[in-house]
């Protein structure tokens, strides 16, 4: 990461602006899911990928999780308009900022986001190796990635903090979407101290 | 649609190709998507829409709910890649076929949908109004469209049949989708004669 950063002012920016936003269990999260997103691209016989968007878009996908951007949209969208926002004056094409947004918007549409461009399909990966429902060619990554940012529980936090816009604002949360079933597993069980099991 | 239908072979192929697929309360469920959305787009200011692309949205987006496509993703998925498979050969550009693609793939991902390009928001309209949560400014104009394709129970033998393909294919519903909330909430009641409540 540290080679990006070097060369790109825009990951730079990025990393600070969400750092600043985000609790650090979703930040690290973020972080990670870059990581692996980037691993995932680079072991993949592909074209080379956009990396300043993969990590924009990897950095930013869960930035609706927080009391900056809890608007009246799903979690999923106010992280992509967050991401819009801090692109503007980047000077980036329209495409690549769309790229972004849809990656963004699509984290949580299992079997949809894998079918668009490599930067929503290489994010929503990264989002599934962070939470073991995909893996690795490289061993010991995951490994190192965690040593140096640590989970903190990310799960627990996410949840509860998805829920608890959902509960505030129930149209953040409708039928048929991550953040619906989130709430519906809550309220079937609001005094559980385990997992929410829709995570 | 005569219109549309008298200039368009396009228009006219997809017409016969989804009605030979679909059980007819699924294909006049398509058709009012397309009226509705159609007459929602003459509303709003904007510039014209594509109708012919919007038409081949409409029609398709349940197609993945058929014999005929009930393949190894969510039928969503299913669909926008029938009506790719549909589309090739008829020298569209890529960007047209793609927001076809859109259109279907992402018809029950609310607030995500809404937030695409024109195909996409006016089909996923289209759907909200044909089932009750979103209303045209042309009034009787429902009553119409219900005349000419009646609605047959649609709403039975859609969540039937999705359920039925999810209850072979797991995968095809995953956590966090229209599928899985419905397969989700027939399994907690399979025995009942009343509509899925999560449609």
């Amino acid at each position: 990461m540290e080679d990006l950063l070097h060369h790109s002012a825009v990951a730079r920016a990025a990393l600070t602006h969400v750092r600043g936003i985000e609790l650090e269990p979703i930040f690290n999260h973020s972080v990670r899911t870059f990581l692996y997103a980037r691993a995932s691209a680079a072991s993949a016989a592909e074209e080379e990928i956009d990396l300043e968007a993969l990590f924009v878009a990897c950095l930013f996908h869960d930035s609706g999780a927080t009391g900056r951007h809890d608007g009246a949209q799903r979690f999923e969208v106010e992280g992509a308009d967050a991401a819009l926002h801090f692109l503007r004056g980047h000077g980036w094409t329209r495409p690549r900022m769309d790229a972004v947004w849809e990656a963004i918007a699509l984290h949580t549409s299992p079997g949809i986001a894998e079918r668009r461009g490599a930067i929503c399909r290489y994010t929503r990966l990264g989002v599934r190796v962070d939470f073991g429902t995909a893996t690795l060619a490289q061993p010991g990554y995951v490994e190192l990635a965690e040593a140096e940012y640590p989970r903190l529980e990310v799960e627990r936090v996410l949840s509860t903090t998805v829920v608890e816009q959902a509960l505030r604002r129930p149209a953040k949360a409708p039928a048929g979407s991550w953040p619906g079933a989130l709430l519906a597993a809550y309220e079937a069980d609001p005094h559980s101290d385990r997992l929410n099991p829709a995570f």
